[in-house]
């Protein structure tokens, strides 16, 4: 069970928006440099959150990426979900309907136990993710971090 | 993020054993019938629940696998981190300490708040799981299921 590498990513690109003045676009060759990450791979996890919601995509010179809604109002699950979708980690494929051991289809009107005990454990991880917001994350972060952030990616 | 297709055919056949008497034994070939799973797959998964103390193995012709412990003592965690590992899906790379806009070091002693946030998902998740036994899923299943697992499984 892996999320990928570029969960990471997103998140930390996401959190640096968070820290600018609001509506501030920042492109995608600045990101691949603020983190020293490859930037063509980066480019299409952008466009991801973009298609999520979370980015809006800015056009012209002074383009880029920026939060499509306040920090306050981005949850760290919608970002993991934009680059990993929202299907859950464990596949119910029906085994107990299956062999020699199938139940009977009027014993499995109701979901498989398994499968609602491994959904429940599913959601306390998307709850957890969704009580947490950008703005959260900032309020967190190093004291100096805000400022050396926005002079960095504003300042160009 | 995915489980392991496996997950699901563990869960299945410890949620078997369950419901038979204390100390009996299932041979893999009797799983693979009664489920309709691959045998020589199954059987490296099984070895994995033996490994992790959630089986133990029972040798002789009449052997096979049984449960280590009551089904009251045995979690759905233990069961999924038997085949899948216990390592968290989200992998920090301190890509906060890289790049143009790296961290100094001494911003950096305490774990990223990114970091923090994730794993605080992954044990709301572990939690979850580690909250069910084998016993509460037994409590759950059709009523008439008990009766005939102990027929197809432990009267051969």
């Amino acid at each position: 069970m892996k999320l990928p590498l570029s969960t990471e990513w997103v998140l930390h690109c996401a959190t640096a928006l968070a820290q600018l003045e609001p509506h501030t676009a920042v492109s995608t060759a600045q990101f691949a440099e603020h983190y020293d990450i490859p930037a063509p791979y980066l480019a299409k996890q952008l466009k991801a959150l973009v298609k999520a919601g979370v980015l809006s995509a800015a056009p012209g010179p002074r383009g880029g990426f920026r939060l499509a809604r306040a920090p306050e109002a981005i949850t760290l699950l919608e970002i993991v979900e934009a680059v990993d979708g929202s299907a859950a980690p464990y596949e119910c494929h029906e085994i107990r309907q299956r062999g020699r051991g199938a139940l009977a289809p009027e014993e499995c009107r109701r979901t498989c136990v398994l499968a609602v005990r491994m959904a429940e454990a599913h959601d306390a991880w998307r709850r957890s993710l969704a009580a947490v917001s950008l703005a959260d994350v900032v309020a967190d972060i190093p004291p100096d971090a805000p400022a050396r952030t926005r002079a960095l990616l504003a300042g160009s």
